[in-house]
């Protein structure tokens, strides 16, 4: 693979651009949007992640003669194709949710404005990189919500594809995650890395004792020590012995955690080991991180379901062509009218309604029929916050959303978002989108 | 990113790495195993994938001044060890179900023999590949099984993240399906792509008739019109007096496909368009797809199910040591033995038994202490297959393995191995693995 990201994307992308240069089409300004239907199945609230990273992807969405040569030669597209794709990069403006903004359905995500080609040829990418980020995003939300404050690292790298690890971890972290054990997301994206041993260190000693050894001498006393490969109760008995009363932490992986956790701190504080933190880390999810609310566990790992979306791999969003200017210069709403998947053309923003305590009451998309920005359309009161941010005018996009810093931003932007949802928001069990939408 | 895959892992494999050469244990020759201690929910076989694509991202992982200088100053490990890293490549061995093979529950999936350090710090990388390559060939190849040989298109890079696509769409085409729409994965290996239009072309002209006419003006009218963005019945009246009645196929992406199926043959009939296609491509599964058997499709194109796993979007593969010599050079068996968690230990080696109507009836796993491929432990008869080969024997990969000729290689024997699977093998319904896996 190469530096470009033009190849992540789905064929029939180049070929309806082939087609409408041929037909005369491809040049008229579009209207695109990213949306979800419904939220993932019982959900509440939904986290948009993977903002920052496409803002980044989009930068690199050109067409080298790598590409250009293996579209040639699969008979892809035809010549005048090639030739606007060699010129290609993206030149429209895109707005949308803050990363780390809650969403329901119907928000509109992103609103694209460009040519039809333009615009169109980055549908793939963009929802690549949308329903994963968000599915994980989504997910760990409601995991921290219920970790009560503990701090919660994401360790799921070996349970989804080794790029979209990377991805993932950025997502959880974004959702209010602590750290990552991926070195990869430490390293793009500044995310704290955490982890010391597995089981397969101790048993590759001649004794627990021996492993438990090697790793003080290696990183001190306040390093977290793995108890369970044999029996828990021997294995706290020896990290103590081991590591004395100021041992930083001991991680159980396996049993039935809230009678295993409570032992395991009843034993440490009659070791004298008062001090000593509990992290556990058995397949955890929102659920079985609720069921330890009353538990001494000091912090959380979670692997499998936080990247695998907790049971929403995908989160479902679409991306429609919802209007187009005509010959004449007029913009025409457009939309799939067959079916069950009909949606609302024309051009949306939106704005979240807050109650006088400034809790979330409802999500008010507006319909208009310009291009957003343009008009004033918008006039967020102390009432009403606007939701829509441009985050590539003119091709350019805002450099505060990217890179490390732009994570950062997220992350915080996220943490505010949630002071203001409904309390009812954060109840685990399967329901409705905790506000209405409203379309004005 | 880089190059390098190195960075693809979790820190604590570099925390073992570093506390393991500080106690003089980190060279002791190990052994450790791949493997999962149950199919996914209810399934009843799994198929392997990922392999050809593991064995090139072990060959990319190395340390280069980018990793180095960032551990340095990130202070994750010491100088020794960044001295050790900054030579390392795997010089070891590993042992593997070919790609494209059915699992069961233990089954040893990947045997990998090195220095303990050398093995582990691969643990991540390798469970990343095998646990999401291998949920997406798991899902696929139900979908092939009951699309009663009709192709399967696989569709789905949006609906995951943008680099784990391409690993969906050609672990997807291992498991049988025919094609994807996937650039990157046409390009890097060798799948056929197919893809011609979405909704949002039909929407940008100034009706579907211009839109039709501007898709068989560039493709000619063996292309595949899609005719469900207003009304069915009149896209297809549209399509046939646009293409005329050699028109290739018809796309369906909503309604209940059953009864719009059966009206659309019944339509195209009547037009005399009887040799134009049907293709659907709405939100199908396995489930949707049986629910089919009996209409008038010609080819599916099937998206999140297949990329997500259907319901089982990680493998759930561990990574364990099960072996290591001790200082006088005998291997010592280990395993973990708290809880549930339980694994075990020492080597293994596996073979197929098949009756003597050659259909599948035992997994059976034989139990070592040498590494494998030391003894002649296996000596398949006709009746039992050898399921492990050598993949990388000295720090080289086998070359067959590789690229679009190991991923062409691994669908053919995928093709074979599920000839010879029990009949059950194939109901949908949840169950028990359809062999049993025996320890001898």
């Amino acid at each position: 693979m190469t530096e470009s990201s033009a190849f992540r994307t789905d064929r029939y992308e180049l070929t309806m651009v082939d087609a409408a240069i041929q037909s005369g089409t491809a040049h008229r300004e579009c209207m695109f949007e990213a949306f979800a239907r419904r939220l993932p199945d019982g959900r509440r609230y939904g986290i948009v992640a993977g903002t920052g990273r496409l803002l980044e992807l989009i930068q690199q969405f050109r067409f080298t003669d790598a590409e250009l040569s293996w579209l040639r030669n699969n008979e892809v597209v035809r010549s005048p194709t090639l030739d606007w794709l060699a010129d290609y990069s993206f030149r429209g403006s895109i707005w949308g949710y803050q990363e780390g903004e809650a969403y329901f359905p119907g928000s509109p995500l992103l609103v694209v404005e460009g040519t039809f080609a333009e615009a169109v040829i980055l549908e793939t990418l963009i929802l690549s990189v949308l329903n994963y980020d968000t599915s994980v995003a989504s997910a760990a939300a409601r995991m921290v919500s219920v970790g009560l404050g503990r701090p919660i690292a994401e360790m799921g790298s070996r349970r989804t594809s080794e790029f979209g690890a990377v991805s993932a971890a950025r997502a959880a972290y974004i959702a209010g995650f602590a750290a990552t054990s991926n070195l990869e997301a430490g390293r793009t994206w500044g995310i704290p890395t955490m982890g010391t041993a597995a089981h397969s260190f101790t048993l590759l000693h001649d004794s627990e004792e021996a492993a438990f050894r090697a790793q003080v001498e290696a990183f001190g006393v306040n390093t977290t020590l793995l108890v369970d490969t044999y029996s828990i109760e021997d294995g706290i008995d020896m990290a103590v012995k081991v590591a004395g009363t100021q041992l930083g932490a001991i991680r159980i992986d396996s049993g039935d955690l809230p009678t295993v956790v409570a032992a395991a701190r009843a034993q440490l504080d009659a070791l004298g080991a008062v001090n000593t933190r509990i992290t556990v880390t058995s397949d955890l999810d929102e659920y079985s991180i609720a069921a330890l609310s009353g538990s001494p566990v000091d912090s959380f790992g979670v692997g499998t379901s936080v990247v695998t979306g907790s049971g929403a791999p995908a989160a479902g969003m679409v991306y429609k062509l919802v209007a187009h200017k005509n010959d004449s210069g007029s913009w025409i709403p457009v939309a799939k009218t067959s079916a069950a998947k009909a949606s609302v053309g024309g051009r949306k923003d939106a704005v979240r309604r807050l109650d006088s305590t400034g809790t979330a009451r409802e999500e008010i998309v507006l319909l208009g029929d310009g291009p957003a920005g343009e008009s004033e359309l918008v006039s967020p009161s102390g009432l009403e916050r606007a939701l829509l941010v441009p985050l590539i005018v003119g091709g350019k996009p805002d450099e505060r959303y990217l890179g490390p810093a732009g994570t950062t931003r997220a992350r915080s932007h996220h943490a505010s978002v949630m002071r203001e949802l409904p309390i009812d928001a954060f109840r685990l069990g399967r329901g409705e989108p905790v506000i209405p939408t409203t379309y004005r």
